[in-house]
Order: structure tokens, then sequence, then C-alpha cells
């Protein structure tokens, strides 16, 4: 591991408490919710503290037992929460009711007017939060919440650029949210991307970005690729995954990551009986900086991502709980009990 | 929605209470049972209600915290239960070890006696059940619970047909419960099926009904289905659902609807992971209803019930509770979390 | 059933308590485990009882409530525990991560000190354990737990075949718990294997007792079994499952039994939805002894021990509680639901 | 019950979805959440239908699950759910941390910009809402909320005034909401009870509304009592309870009610063993308009009221779903088992 | 232990399957049973194996999964099988509403036509099952479910006087079973209690039966207990227990013995937090019968009962589970943790 | 806080799993434990956590997914663990059948052969663990656990006192630890008590330390203490805790605190309906601790610490959750629901 780095990962986001219905069952059937904290940055954040990073979470999360509640899992699983604020407010929520079969997953957020979507950008001080830090790790879901967040999301950016910390950027596009603010985000994704030593996106994202609907469809990803090299001079890694779901738990999982130098494919993952899909992309993400801060290649980063990404699926949850040895058994194919 | 018609549908049946162990456990391997209201016709008329339909619900319930109990589920999801009445006496009950892989499910019916059972068929008051009601919906399953309840619905069938409203006929047989009478039942659903306008029966039960068993065999479908448009002049449409089982959780699903005019095929469905397959058939019939009542064409309606018995599948419980929506995402393929 | 034998089936090994986080979750993700009691031999008395035969455990437990809470288990599904001796000291416990998707189970082992590795082998008087047995069964996990086991375990066999009694032995290979014990086991289970009438090995299992790593190879299952048999006289009968693994959840299934006279071999089942794969050895060891006991041909005994085996993967906990009917439905391919 | 009244009895308010913790854990402790449908107003329509009122409820609920299932609820338990309005929002909540011991219960309230304080108070058609209407139920928590929902509970009395519903008003007092608006609330509030009939009120209430400290003390009820009646010259009767709590599953809870003739006192009842103690007072305030609507006498009502809000105490949830014939069990003292 | 009895203690009477549901919840209020095993003798015979007494159960279940598994929970804790009897039929049912605070729990028998009530009287061979007991032990119970159950009670008694067998009665008057019998059950419960050598019964039990009502009037105890012998020359020994009810969880306990000798008084104990009431007297003579086989003096019998009276109160299920330690426990007021 | 000091608190001892039925039932009586992390030290660390003080954990724990799961539970309240060894072995355990009414809790211990017993003393770093330490806490029950620990014991007491730190000793002596180890432990932790500036330990304590049974009796308490003081010249504090217990849900609690210049007596709490009874003793350590800490007046910290182990009775688990404000609320009894 001589290549490694050590820095400190910070990743900054909205945390939210995630209540859904148990398996099987709609919203309000039976009168109980499960509950979990998540959130796509807080979810790469504890997925590298189980991997052994030093991860750290900055936010603004409510001065209440909701706010608490969530730091206390944060630093359950080894994240610094030194970068966490909390202001008068509420917690972003969301509810989930989980798919079957044929049925989706459905969402229903109510995260408006959270104490991270009000907080002040000014209130965050980037110097301080960022230093020590080898990598910043933001996501298209912030800016999605409000211009305040947008603001503290590009500030954070700048911050790091400015004082050599990578930045790692996760498109996570939420067109619900979009839509609730009457914009599709195009012109202030592109600001952030433009940011981003390390994106994850897909040919749908880049379209979007750029502008360019065509990118997004069937057998431009390629071409979708070179666009987005062209246009944000900054980037130097592109990372995907590839999904296909044949129902509700049964998916086929593989993954890309693109450099200016070529591509990388990884091979794909059958998955049976999938417990829990969501924070699968951030787990990837997650994976891929275990790698990249650990100073493997590009492909071993890569496998381990999808693996990551792989072992999530199995997890409940919005945290990926997973080992690296969890992670290693996914990528060597061990399926039966380990004694 | 030009030619949706204004009318309730008058679901009449009996209710009961499920107690089924958790999945993966025997009946009474732990200490606990999780219960469910349902019944053949009662699943019809929730997913109605569910679906938007002015549904409506006659029967005879026991006058005690379990009788209220049902009359409660009904209520909750929007069925009138004006046409519910109380006598003393017990609630019809099963239990269900839910199955898994290879193990089939069990069912021990414990029914016998029941208040629905016992229930005089002169004490209900069709005329007033069945005003202003634009369809009857009912089983085989009645008539196999005693000779009172195949009264019962064989009056309400007669009235029905008297002012005009339509009547709708799922053949749900019983074997076990007609063996404990002492009869295959053959006689009593052929007058009941003589009285349907749409009726839900596959090969089987027209060969059982119409006592030639060659009709049951394989390839024989089509003649079956002539036989019975040819016995029963009154019948327009004949609908039924294929099913073929991989393993207890997996399962595809496809769809006929036959008319004196031709046959109508629907698309069938791979189903993995199977929640709970119970009351499939009922969401089938509850679909096609939703349509036909709604006006659509016969090839929409069918599309729609299958969608709808698809959706069953992912919902514990008797009671199929997806919305229109819910089948419309179905229908339309849409696996991914929806937010 | 006129071949059916009339003495008991005596089973001798350690008793478990296994603690395994709920589905999905990993351990103390949540602060709730569920427990059952298990163990190899146990696994296979218990099956046994529920298929009709009278089946005895002998075994040394903790004299406190884990040890009786265990007996309990027993006594519960008919096995006779008056082969069982109560010692103060610990009970031998696991803890199992149960895995999904891709991610494998995963035991802790928390059973060294146990009453039973601990008990002085002298304390057992098998002339008494065995009165009236027609079978003895031991798996080679007693022999791996300790110095003072594995001379019981022996001590066993060695009387069963002075008093005429048959002996069956599971192979059961252990690697961890013989890498605590800084050897191979190869010699202990050698002389062990060379008091059998039945055993339950596959390749693997041979080519560690006989030193020929080569009989392990794919390809060599043949000359493996043949290796067996001309090392072991006594042996009659070798019977092993064969497992294929898409998925954690998603196995097939298929069994061989060979005799000196020639090979069987069982048809294979598909598996989906994998409940609980933790015993589906000790369901087929049970199975077949079952069968050999009630004075099937080894034909029938082997078709109903696969079928036993799968019926064990769709319930929850160590022992496989189906019933002779279930196994039968298995067997029959039955599906749908039992009403 | 010759007095009986005809009418149905109209239950303004927002309803709000309550989710707590286990029994003796504090929020977010273990990952589960508890949850019901409750809201001050919501609670009594809910009791008055178990009683077998005509019960109706008006609000504005957010047309999303949480707002469908906050509407079954009432229909589950017959209250007339016409009068809801579902517009796009978000769902009022609470977080409870249920206390324990010496520790008392604590609320989280997380309400502001539910879809019932941003409704338009025009949107609401009182003339139908009221048709038919005998009684109409507010309370203090509603102005709370906000400017909007004050003007629609104006409004609301307003209308009952002018077409001779009788008005009920429950005080209700939530310091920590008006502390949120800036304000204590008391010019509303006095507003307010200047249209009721019947209010439910203590000398706290009193002091507060009238601007005189000096009444809230001990030994002022009388005293307040007057100077109410003597302010309000439309009110006739003015309840109220008296709780003294040794430990927080532990109160001695008495009520009184006066009128411009007189006071009564109901007896008193040791409640040991308390299972959930919010909407106690709202299950009061059910069983006063129980007894009135049914034309008991006072007396007779106040103490049905007080028996009801005991067995309140006994039932997990918000709601107060005893019987009439459960209430009269705990006025009658029959505590053993009924079999 | 010198005057210890060797023979078996064979309790003879129906078992039911208890369907309670949670704690603070009424039933049906949310999806789910809690259940378990009971019977007044059932309940009987398992705590005497928890004793360490060798018991017995005779009785008829059904021949199904419930049967089976009422079956299973007695050879769990210990007592013999072999006088079980399997037929067609349905297992005898309760469901249970727990109470709390004020509110009584409730009971809704299902039981009516059990095959336990059906069973033929002459299918139980007496002589047979008594063989090398020591004690009968049956109760009230089961005259009131049916003509045939209560000529299988008194076939039972008489057999057991004819061979030397002692009899213990529990009187157990259950007054809704007979007024479903439409009678009050006198004439046949005294023909019963003349049978009895020691038996479980209170003033008002005693007065029903003499047709005395006087008998059961404050203050007349020891009258009815000297006319109770004087009527029932065979009888020995009158044993009851005193409840005073402060609320529905908290309870105080006494208890007496009547010989024709004198009384005997036991101290009494506050119960407070109770988790399950019922089977308290079963535990009560329970203990009785353990201390009187064990060959105790009368008053060391007497409170040991009481004490595990007390004890079953700390217990969720009909069954009291205690062991002796554990009763010894209570008797000797050892309140903190046992480490 | 003038007088507030500013070091870390650091506890040592051993960390425990417990495991237990849930309430009202016995052991294994359902197959469901309910897990959570304890020790009597870590006990103390995380409710000084909880308070917002500086506390770190030093202690041995498995390296597998129990020890690392008890780590991150320390983690998760914000207590520090760099002084956390990890080496291979097993977790201790401890199984509760928690008790009620009058059925004493019971403890069944299962860590003999625990990572931290077998922990080697030369392995721990004093210097380094204690380096910007204000306090040491430690306690009776590791020198009972073995001798190693009872070395690693006083090796951190004695360079505690070497380099100014002060030492905080609780008692808490384990009669069944110290029995098995053959010895009552007076000799040891008389030398370990020699080693404390404060020390939690009663009358009972003192008596078995000095050898002079005669403490222990009924109004010698002022004596046991006088002669303590005179005995261990270092010792400065001598608090302790007073309980009465009606049944088990239901004691009295006060407190008492000891200087060489007097006495103060907490004003008691009578607990009704208590939750855990487990880690009240540890809480009030912690409580006394956070004052002291925290510049408070002896009066101030014994009322805290009081009011502290009263919060502890009302929560689940060995840990005090409470914050400073609950524990506050405690003391200022306010029991009603705090919205």
């Amino acid at each position: 591991m001589a290549g490694a780095m050590k820095g400190r990962i910070v990743c900054f986001g909205e945390m939210l408490l995630r209540l859904s219905s148990p398996a099987g069952q709609l919203l309000l059937q039976t009168p109980q919710l499960d509950t979990c904290i998540g959130g796509a940055e807080a979810n790469v954040a504890v997925s590298l503290a189980r991997f052994g990073q030093p991860a750290a979470m900055a936010s603004t999360l409510p001065d209440n037992a909701l706010g608490w509640g969530a730091r206390d899992q944060l630093r359950m699983h080894g994240v610094a929460v030194d970068g966490l604020r909390f202001e008068p407010g509420r917690m972003g929520l969301y509810f989930l009711t989980p798919g079957a079969v044929m049925r989706p997953s459905e969402i229903v957020y109510d995260r408006a007017g959270s104490a991270f979507a009000l907080a002040d950008p000014a209130a965050y001080d980037w110097a301080e939060l960022l230093d020590g830090a080898a990598w910043l790790h933001v996501s298209g879901v912030s800016p999605a919440v409000g211009e305040q967040a947008a603001q503290a999301v590009l500030d954070a950016m700048t911050a790091a650029r400015a004082c050599g910390v990578q930045v790692s950027y996760d498109g996570n596009y939420r067109a619900s949210l979009w839509a609730a603010r009457g914009s599709d985000g195009a012109g202030v994704l592109r600001t952030l991307l433009a940011q981003a030593d390390l994106a994850f996106a897909g040919p749908r994202d880049i379209a979007l970005l750029l502008g360019e609907p065509g990118l997004a469809q069937q057998g431009c990803a390629e071409e979708a690729i070179a666009a987005c090299f062209a246009a944000f001079p900054q980037l130097q890694r592109l990372a995907a995954t590839q999904r296909a779901q044949d129902s509700v738990d049964q998916h086929t999982l593989s993954a890309t990551l693109h450099t200016r130098q070529g591509a990388l494919q990884a091979g794909s993952y059958a998955m049976h009986g999938i417990v829990d899909r969501i924070g699968g992309g951030d787990a990837f993400a997650a994976g891929m900086l275990h790698g990249l801060h650990s100073g493997w290649s590009d492909s071993e980063a890569l496998e381990f991502a999808l693996a990551a990404a792989v072992a999530k699926h199995s997890i409940a949850g919005d945290f990926n709980l997973a080992s690296v040895a969890q992670v290693e058994a996914v990528r060597g194919g061990r399926l039966d009990v380990q004694r």
C-alpha cells in the first residue's frame, strides 16, 4: 500500500432519517416503521469508515433527538463528527415503501425546510472542515435541496480545489426534487461537475448537464463520456454502474470506469433475493474512493467498488456496513457458510 | 371514461380471519401468528374500493370482537358495510403455514359452524342489499360452506338477475370443503354459473361442472370454453389466469378472457420473490370488474386485471391493497425505486 | 413396512445454541438475536423424531437454563432425553450472521470449553445408552471439539460395534475447529470412519482422510469412492449431497448413494428463496436413516433423503421440522397452496 | 334515550402521525418506531364513533400515502370522512419518547408547514361541512398551528353558531407551539372560547385567557370558573379533569363539570401501570359529548366521561378505542378477567 | 422427602390454544396475536412437570397441526403424552384481550364443537390411563364444555376411586359456558365434587353447588366450608386463594387450606406489575399437589402453593413455568437480581 | 463551571454482551433474545459521555464481530475507544432472565475465559492510556474475573496514583464470581480500595474487606464508614445508594455521600414500573463523577447522581442513556408529557 494517501475523506451533504414499512407491506399497512439514518454522502462516509478509512462528515443537523441520533449512527461506525453543526429546525425524512416482485419501491420525501436545507452557507468554515483532508465527496442531491445548500456545496468544492483537496462528485440526479424547485438543475450541476476530479455519472446525467438529450440514447455511451471529458477539463475519472432489473429483487449489476486514457469494465453480478437496493450507488462510490485512497490501480478499485455495491444489496438500511473482508468474499464468489 | 357505470359493486360471501405463522416457520414453531381479514369475495370488494370503485360487502359476521374487527378492515379500505349482518356465533378462521422453496403453503380450515355458514338465507333482504347495484359478485366458496350459504348465494344471484344487476361469479373450487360435505358440488355450482354474466373459471372447473372430465385435459382448453358458453347461455365473459410454478415463491402468470366473439390473451409476468400468493385470483377478478365497470375495452380490462393479480403477489395478506397507480407501475414494467 | 427395524436411533454429539441476527442484517446491527437449538447430531435426532422414528439423544449439557432449554427443545419434538447428562459448565454457542445475495453467511463459534467438550469420556455408560438401539449416529464435529469428545465418540462407536448396533457417521469436516486444535484431524477421523456402516462424506472428505489430495479434484469422485470402500472394509453405504450455488439463497441440490454394489443418483432440485441452509446435510442424513430404518430400498431412501434436505431449506432454524407428508409433498413437486 | 340528539358530531382540526419509540427506550435507541394516527379532534371523533355516535371529521390532509393512511384509520373506526380535503404538502408528525418511572414522556413536534397549517381557510365549505350537524368540536391546538388554521377554526365556530350547531371547545394549550409563533395566544383563544357552549378548560387556561395569572393559583379554581362564566356569556358548561401524578405510570384522575347552576365532581380513579396517557383529555371530551348527545344528565355524562378517560390510559395509541361496554366496566370497577 | 409418593399425576381436561393481542392493545388493534397452549388441567400438568413431578396428560386433541403443537408443548415441559388421543375435528380456542389499568381482560371463547367436546367418553381407557397413577386431577371446566366431556370426567373420577388413585378437583366455574348449555351445572358439579379427596373451591362455588346462595355472602366462608365437608364425606382437603384487586395489574393474593381438622392461612403477597394473571389458580393447584405428592405438611404445601401462584403472575402464557427454586425465591422474598 | 476539570475520565474493565429474554418470559421461553452491551465500567463511561464529559474506555475485546460491536456501541455514545485492545478469544456474555412481580431477575454468567480475563496485564500501556486523564474509574468486578485482570486493575490504579490521576473505585461485589475463584476476594479488594480517592461501597462491602462481619449489621452503617476512612487514608469520599424493594419493579432509592468532614443524604425516590434495574449503581457512579468533574459541590453531585440512578431505571439496557436535561427533569419531579 505504498501509494496509500493519509488524509481524511470529508463527505458533505444532508443526512436523512428513513422510515420504511416492513417487507411486503405498504406504508402504514401495519403500525410500525423501521428506521435508519442515510443520505447519499453519509452513506459514502460510513462505508469508508467500515473499510478502515479516516472518513469525516460535514453537515447541518437539527438540534434535537433526531439530529443527535443521526450523529450517533455516524459515530458508531467510526466516522468523525467534528464537522457536524446543530441548528434549530427539522430533520429531513423520507418514507419508504419497499417494493417486491414487480411492484417498485416508493419514496415519499419529507425533507423540505430541513435544518440542512435552510443552513446559511456562510456558517461552514471550509478551511477548518477540509484541514488535513485528501478528498472531498459531495453529490448532486445537495443543490436539489435548495439554493442555500447549492451554494454551500459549491463553496466546499471551491475551497477544496483551492487547497489541493481532490474532489469526488456523485451526480445522484433527483428529478422530483428539481421539479419542486421549478428547474432541471442542469446549470447548477454543470458548475459543480466542473470542480470534480472524480465523478459518478452515466450517459443520462451527462446528456442532461450538457443539454444534449441525444447522448442519453442507447448506444451513445462512449460519445457521452467523450463529451463529458471534453466539457470538464478538470475531470480525471468517470465511473458508473449499469443495472438491469428482472424484478424488484433480482438485478444484474456491472460497472465501468473511464479515464482520459481509456475504459475499464468490471465483470457483472447476477443478484437474487436483494435485501435493500438503496445506497447501492453510494456503496460503489465508497468502494472507488477506498481503492483510490489506498493507492490501488484503477482496475483494482473498480472491481472492489462493484463488489462493494453488490454487498450493499444484501444489507438492510442505507449504509453499506460490509467490511473489506466481506466485500472480498463477494468478489471471490465464496457463497457457502463461512464457519 | 364515457362508458363508466355508476352503481355499486356488491360482494357477497364469507369473511375469514387468517392466522399465519411467520415466513419460513411452521405453524406454532414460534408463539406468534400474523392475522389478516380475508375471504374470496371480501378480497374483491377491498381491491375494488382501493381502485376507487363504490364497493359494498354483504355478509353475516359473528357479533363479537372478531366480527367487528372484520367489519373495521372493510371500512378502513373504503368498502361500504351497511350490508353486514351480525349474529351470535363464531368467526370462520383459517390457519396458514406459508410455504417456501419447494415446501407448499398449507391451510387448516376452521370455518365449520361459522355465523355465516349457519345464517338463515331468508334473513338477507336482497332487494335492499342490491338497491343501486351495478354488479353482484359471488363465488363458489359459499355453497361449499353449507346448504344455508348455498341457498343464500342462489337467492342473491336470482334477485340480481331479476332487477337487472349484472352477475360476476368466481368458481374458486375448494375440494376439501366439498369433500367434507360428501359431494363434488357440481350440481349446485352448475346452477350458480347459469346465473352469471361474467365468470372466472378454468378448464378444470368447467370439466367438473359439466361432468366431462376429458375437458380438463391438456390441450382441451378451447373445447372446454366452447362447451361452457354452450351450456350457459347467459354467460358473456369467461376469464382465467394461468399459473406455472417453478418454486413456491417463483411463478409465471398469464391470463385469458373469452367472450362469445373470441379470445384475448394477456402477456405473462415472471414473478420472483413472491410475498403472498393468496388472493391473487381475487385480485384478478377485482381488476376485471374495475375495467368493465370503468367502461374499458375487454383487452384493457384483461391487461389491468393480470397486472393487478401480479401486484397482489407483492403484498402481505389476503387483500390486494395496490392502487390503480401501483398496478399501472407493474404493467409498465417500472421496477426501480420511485422517488 | 415389513422390513422396518424396531430399535432406537441414538444420536451422540454436542448441542449448541444458535444466536443469529435477523435476515438481511449483520451481527448486532440491531439489538436482537433469534435463537434456536442445534448441533449436527441433534438435528438428525429431531428430524427422525418428526418422521415418527424412536430417536434418542446422548450428550452432555450444562446444568443451567441454557442446557435445560436445549433438552426441552428435544423433548418438544419427541426425542428421548434420558441419555442427556447435565454438568456444571457452559453451553456451546455459535453466532450466525445470515448471508444474502452474494454475501455468505458467517459463523462465529463460541464453543470452546463447553460442558460437552470437557466431559469425561468415562462418564458415558454406553451399554445403557445403546440398550435397545438399532443405530448409533455420530459425526466428525465431535472429535474436532477436543480430545475428550474424540475419545467419547470413539468409545460410542466401539460399543455399538460390539453389541451389533449399526453405525452411521457424518463427516461434517470443520476446518476452523481443527485448525484451532493444530491438526487436520485426518488420523482421528480415519479411525472413526473405520467403524461406520453408513457414512456421509464426499470426495474432499475422503481425500483428506486418506491423505490423497488428488482424490478431491474435479472428476475423481468415482475414484475417491472406490478408494474409500477399499480403505474401510466395514463400510456398506456412502452417501453425499452435491450442491451448486448461484447465490446465497439459490442453490441446486442433488445426492448420490454408493454401495459396494453400485451407485444411485437422485434427481436434482433447483431451490429459490432459501430460508435457512444450515442443517441441510443433517436433514439428508436423517432422511437416509429414516428410509433405511423403515426398510425401504436404497433408491427410495435416497430420494426421500434428498427431498428432506430440500424441505429443510424452507424452515428457519437448525432443525428440519418437516413431517413425512411435507417431505413427500416436496418430492411430488406439489407447489401450490394445500387447502 | 328519549333526549338523544340525531345530528352528526363534526370534529375539525389537524391530524397527526405519531412515531414513538418502544416502551422503555429513548428515541432511535433501537431502529423501530410504532406509529399511530392522532390529533386532539380526531381522537374525539374516533372515540365518539366507537361509542356508536355519528361522528365526522373535517380536516386537510396531504395527498400522499400518509394522508391516505390517516383517512383510512378514521374510516376503520367508523368516522365519516367526506369532510376531509387532500392537498399537496406534508403530514404533521410528532415523535414521542414514552416516559417511564420518573422520566417524563417527551414530544418532538414536526408539524410546521403541514398541509393543514397551510390550508386556505376559504377552502372549507362550512355550510356543507356542518349540514346536519348537532355539534362542532374544535380545540385550541388549531390556532396554535398558524394563522390560516386559526382563521379556519374561527370560521367554523362562527358558521356553527349561525346555523344552530352547538359548539364544543377544548382548550388544549400548547405553550411550545405558541412560543414558536411569538405569542401566548390569549387573544385568539379568547375569541374562540367566546363561541363555545361547552368548554374543556382548567383554571390555568382561564387565567391565561383572561390575563389574570392569579386565577391559576392553588385554591382559586372556583373563582376562575366564575370569572370564566362571567366573561363568556355563551358558555353553558365548563368541564375539566384533575390529574395527580405519583410517577409516570401511576396517576390519580378525577373530573369536574361546572354549569351556571352549580358544580359536579366525579369520583377519582387511582390508575396503576398506565399504558398510554396521550389522548386522555380527548377521551374525556368524547365521553362528555357522548353523554350530552345521548341526552344523559350532566352527572351521568361526567361520570361516563371520567371512566372513558381512565379507559384510554389502558390502550396504546392516541385513540380511545374502548366501547361503551368497556367504559362501563371501568366505571363498575369490574377488574377481573371477563370470560 | 421420606413421604414422597411415586406414582404419576394424571391430569384430564381440554387443551386450548390461546390467541391474545399484545399488551395494551385491543383484539385485532394490530395484526398480530401471541399464542400459547393452555387449559386448566394442562396448566397443572405442566407446572407439576416443571417441579420435577411425573405428570401425565389425558385428553383428546384434533389430529392437525394445532393439536400436534399442543402435544409438543406438553412434551417440551416434560409432561407424558401417551394419554393423548387424536381425532378429526377442531381445536378449542380462546381469544384474549389483555386488560390494563382499570380495563379488565376479556376472553372470547371459541371452543364449541372441539375434538375434546365431541369425543366419545367410551374411547378413554381409564384403566390404562390411570395405571401407575397416584393422583387424578380434573376440573369443573370439562363438564361445562358438553355432556360427552361431563361423562368422561365422571368416568375418570369413578375409575380413579375404584383403583385407589386420589382425586383432585378444581371447581373452575365458568358461568358463560354453563349459560350456553342452559344450566347452572350445579347438579353435575355436585356429582363430581363428591368424588374428590382434594378440592379447590371457594364459598361462591360451594354456595352454587349446594344451592344455598347465602353461603356466598361476605362473612360466611367458614360456614360454607363446614357445609361442604358435611355434604361431601369423601373430601379431605379444601383449598382456595383469596384475591383482592386494586387494578388490573395490582392484586393481593392469599390462600387457605381447610381440612376436617382445621384451617390454615398462608401469608398474603402484594403483587405489582402483574404480567399474566391467567393460570394463577392452576399454578396454586399444582403447587398444592406438588407439596402433597412430596409428602410435605399441609402448611408447607399451602405456603408453596401460594408462592407458586404468585410466581405464575410474573410469567407470560397459561403455564406456570417457574421451577421449585424460583417459587422458593418468591417465598423467600428475594427480590434483587440473582447473579 | 469555574471548577470544572479538563481531563478525560478513563474507565477500565470488562465489557459484556447481555442477552436477555423478553419481559415476562423465562430464558428461551420464546426463541428471541434482546441484546445490549454493558459492563460496570463501560456503563459509567457511556453515561459520562451522554452527560457531555470526555470519557474514554480501556479494555480488551475479542477480535471478532462481537468485540467490534461492543466498540461500536461505545463510539455511538461518544466514548473514546483508542484505549481498546483487540485479541483473539471470546466475548464475555451474560444471559438475563428479567424478573417481574415477586420473581427476581436471574443472571447466568458466561464470561469465563474471555479475552479480557485472559489478557496479559503487561499489554496495557498505562502511561499512554492515562495520558491527559483526570480520573481513572475501575471496579471490583475486574479482580473477580481472574488474576490477570486483578493485576491489570492494580497496575492501572498504581499508575494513576503515580501521575496524579484521581481514582474512582466501585466495589461491585460479585459473590458468585469470587466463589468460582475459591476466595472471598477480601485481600485483593482491600489492596484496590487503598488506592481510591472516591469509592462506591456500602457497609456490607466494607465489612467484608475489613474482615469485620459485624459492620454489615443493621445500624452499624456509620461505624462501618468510620472504619473505612480509618483503614484507607487515601480515601476522600465514600458514596452509596440505599435500595428498598417492594416488588421487582417497585423500589425506593436514596443515597449517601460521606467525606472525612461529614455525611450527606439525598432525598429518596419511590420508583414504580421499573424498566431495567441493571446498571443503576453504575449510573449513580457516573452521576457522581459528572458532578465532581464539573466542579459541583458534594451536595449537588450527590443529588444529581441519585436522580441519574433513578433515570436509569426507566431505560432498557445496561447503559444510562439519559441526558443531563433528562436527569434534571427527574430531579425536578416533572412527570407529565414534555411537549
